[in-house]
């Protein structure tokens, strides 16, 4: 539940806590896969949520703040990061995991924040910084792996995090292919062979091979 | 020129010949990227190429017949396949080549089509021929490194393609981030260290190592 205070609630006492916090996100996620991005208002997630206005403005500053909270909280939520002790184990997890999550868990919120994306310009940067947040948290599985020995030091984990969702995306994006297992261990053993041949690391790490 | 005559035009003299044929094919690109697939029409393509709605109708049965070949044709003149002689630079080339495509020639056209993505089933299918087409004249690049032996026997050129462009897709319809050569060098790396590695080969193919 922590990552419900996010980053407006700021410590602060408002409206009538946890419960009311959690209504409006998931007003927000309904929202999104109901109307979209672009018709998503502020008015609309707080009667859904049983709520005033002024209790969702009092908590989150606009309505690009709430879905990146919403989309956010929703992730932390739905996304534990592997940790089974082999990298190859935790990307094939991994990337099962983000294959379900956009398949089954949330496919109307996934397509309308890539459908609208090309006429809205505001969205570009709510879908960084949702990625941002999302490779962030992704971040430890990578270290324990170099720690571990199992990478390169000085791997990236973003830059191999980012290879390991792209075949996924694509096929969702792209080619509107199926998305299945198979897809999630072959961007799993991609990214595993190109992690070790090096092509993560860091260029501002010194390479002790 | 010979991929003007595209999959509708099968060797039947139609219209005043290949010149209406490029007019209406460039009238479909420019009217994609001002309106966008969804609001396309055959008559505001037959307008703007100056030739009666009937003859676009004579060489092509629908829209999307007429928008595939738009997009096929495009490509065909826009994206020679590298051959020069090493894999890695090919792969490079291909992928800088994608890049210059998706920013500098063609974003609205691009924008368009996956934009729309979520709300119409049948771009889905014309996505699916556009990049199927791609895919299939790509695949002497691969084929090559394959008999030259810089790449393992069995590699299967359209994952290997797949591959090489999610990176780069990743970029302009996720992340938000920036296209450059970097990435697609980037790209680059990450496919070959992969396809080194034998990720690539098919599975019906008996493994000589």
């Amino acid at each position: 539940m922590e990552s419900r205070s996010g980053s407006a609630a700021q410590g602060r006492p408002v409206g009538r806590g946890p419960k009311v916090c959690a209504a409006v996100l998931a007003a927000t996620l309904a929202e999104l896969a109901d109307v979209g991005y672009a018709r998503l208002t502020v008015e609309a997630v707080a009667q859904r949520a049983g709520v005033h206005k002024t209790t969702v403005y009092r908590r989150w500053k606009d309505r690009e703040a709430l879905v990146v909270d919403a989309l956010t909280d929703h992730v932390a939520a739905d996304m534990p990061i592997p940790d089974t002790g082999d990298v190859a184990t935790d990307l094939r997890a991994l990337a099962r995991l983000l294959v379900t999550h956009l398949t089954v868990t949330h496919l109307g919120v996934v397509a309308t924040m890539f459908s609208d994306a090309a006429r809205l310009p505001e969205i570009a940067d709510v879908r960084r910084r949702f990625f941002a947040d999302r490779f962030r948290r992704a971040t430890p599985l990578v270290t324990r792996a170099v720690e571990r020995g199992q990478l390169p030091q000085g791997t990236d984990p973003a830059l191999l995090l980012k290879s390991l969702i792209a075949p996924v995306y694509l096929r969702l994006l792209v080619t509107s292919e199926p998305l299945d297992d198979a897809v999630a261990d072959h961007a799993a053993e991609i990214t595993l062979a190109a992690a070790r041949a090096g092509v993560f690391r860091s260029t501002k790490v010194s390479d002790p091979d």
